[in-house]
């Protein structure tokens, strides 16, 4: 059984993972940190534990102040880790890259099977579309309790494509819409990606640790997971 | 100059092609084969030019039984050959191969750049779509004097993955709409094509001519022209 | 407090009724008839206590060889009735309107306020749309285990518009889509109905149950819930 | 056959209505004001002509600063008066429907069948979705030569429901693209006009231009000509 220590265990990505582990007898919870004693590592269940389980991974959807004392830990007990935090600086990103050199790291926007088909049109059109002359739009549509706005997920579609605007509404209900439009003179493509239901993003998290336990080191993204 | 030679020339396609080569300084068309006159080849117009022209390329958007004639005259003098004609059987897409041992051929479904990038999609997506348990399917919308239902091209993008379920409208207006639908667990990806203007089909075919005189033999379709 | 009888109380809409209304404190379920004891009428329960009881309302979502039992019951204790059971054909149809003469009955195919916008769209333009040649055809998107197509929702839209096609797909995990296409010659009007949870069904039915109680008599639909 | 004067006849739409009149027997142009001799209005011809003619139309797109003189020779001959052009502020808007007093006009941000349905449907389900709490957006797509962001017609459209927000896309080659957006909690509704040809605003000028003939007074929208 693989088991999981998860950072940010009451925010809603955490609940979602243990309320889903719960009927998958894959996976066990073995702790994790919540919002308040955030800075509280249990030292002593560390070393009894993690130096003896071969089957560990971390999980991080905390916040980006946490990613050193987590990259620390990860390191000290070569632990994979899987970072679906947002909102890092360049330099966090740098020293997440550096640690990868000592355990291996999947870092994704977005950990859902659809969004990374979207992201690997765009990564192997981009060209493509340039040459051809392609304009190109992406509408991101989300509930108004998300507080980026573009979301990741459109910066990183769009980053793969040049003079690309994004279009952001954030209104009540939707999970997650992105919409992506490629429009030349004569025809129109439209790439619309649509998530019923958030355990999408759960699924690919499941998906990621069985991944991520085949690797000894490295950075990855959820583009890896998927296709490689 | 580039010199056409268009079987087919009274068609639909090949009307439009006239009309924008009037516009287009690249191309000159010397000659045609119209719907009348079928089988009637200018022999002497064919000796006297063709030989002692090396920028030749036939267009065929006419009838799958004229296809032999065809490329019994490409063969003989040497001359790319680019074909829009639909309906052909295995048989002659046979023949038509081991023409290509000869002579540089492109055959395509859809010569629009835009869903060759369906087509790209579905080509690099299906092992993927499997894995994952995506369910799919394609709706073909056509004006109603399309004469094939479903639509080639929608036989085309189907064929790339598993079960998957063609729907046909045929409806006035409508130049030529694919919608694939690819359905997970949690999440709905759709991909639509929209033709704005037949003249996409034409630009298609102005692409091709380039790249095919850059080759010698050998049997390629619309996606080798855009992806290679 | 409402007290809601409901036929059918084992079915999946049945069991949705069940649950919401444990965190909806305007309703109580007094009983239910479920699938195995179809015809268990409990007559000491509904003398003792429908005669007393005013704000009663019987539910429907059972089958329709049970609709005069149903209706014999409603018109005995003049409780109104909503009927969500499809299948019914004429001559039941036609009894159904006759007992409406003594107490209140609302039947829908449809109990969401979305598809009632578009029956009110599709019953508003129908005039317009043939006058000024429009085509139409719509798409009916469900999960497989629905096991009529078309579904009643996309007839009852298709029934306002004359010579409309339509095209059902059985798909997994989709719980209810409909597309309407009203194409003209030159502009093209797409009207989409998107499920996101069932729960929304559940919601008509609570909207009907409080209208229905204003009503002495009368056949009515979602329509006249929603627009009246 | 009736006779039309077009104010802005050498512009974008002025040209369209030329080349359609000459393959429509049941109209013909009898003058017009180009860009370039605004203000010459032709005094002998207007009396000679216009006075004897009961079948006269003004056509008008133009220019917001021309509408005075538009109305005064409007008045003068109580010639009806269509009225394509945009951005009138409040203070002539008022001025418009004074004059409508005293012969028909129609004033309208957009001519298309379409449009108006999409009107019909906003003004027909404003109180409905307020009522059970949608919340609405609507996209707007046009070519980048479009000048005003958002369009007028999202605007019209808009303006019909409370706390509606607008995204405005420019892009090449999209004449227009309306789609609005109504999502409550569990159900989403996606009304979407797409502009094939521009053609659409002229049919639509012809329909009004019959409709407009059979009014003595009065200021309607094409809403009115539609819906009527």
């Amino acid at each position: 059984m693989i088991k999981l220590f998860i950072f940010g265990i009451t925010g809603k990505i955490g609940k979602m993972i243990l309320k889903l582990i719960k009927i998958n007898k894959k996976f066990i919870i073995i702790g994790g940190v919540n919002k308040k004693n955030k800075i509280k590592f249990l030292k002593n269940y560390y070393d009894n534990f993690f130096k003896k389980n071969k089957n560990c991974v971390f999980i991080d959807f905390s916040d980006p102040f946490l990613i050193e004392k987590i990259l620390f830990t990860s390191k000290k007990y070569k632990i994979p880790l899987i970072i679906g935090t947002t909102g890092y600086n360049i330099n966090q990103l740098n020293i997440i890259k550096e640690y990868s050199k000592y355990f291996p790291i999947i870092i994704s926007y977005n950990m859902s099977i659809g969004i990374n088909i979207l992201n690997f049109i765009m990564s192997n059109t981009n060209n493509f579309l340039y040459k051809y002359n392609y304009n190109c739009f992406i509408i991101d549509i989300h509930h108004n309790k998300k507080k980026d706005s573009p979301s990741g997920t459109a910066i990183m579609l769009s980053s793969k494509i040049k003079n690309l605007c994004i279009l952001s509404v954030r209104i009540k209900n939707i999970i997650g819409n992105h919409i992506i439009y490629l429009i030349s003179n004569y025809e129109i493509i439209k790439i619309e990606h649509f998530v019923i239901n958030r355990k999408i993003f759960i699924l690919g998290i499941f998906y990621s640790i069985f991944w991520i336990l085949k690797k000894k080191i490295g950075c990855y993204s959820m583009y890896d997971v998927f296709f490689e």
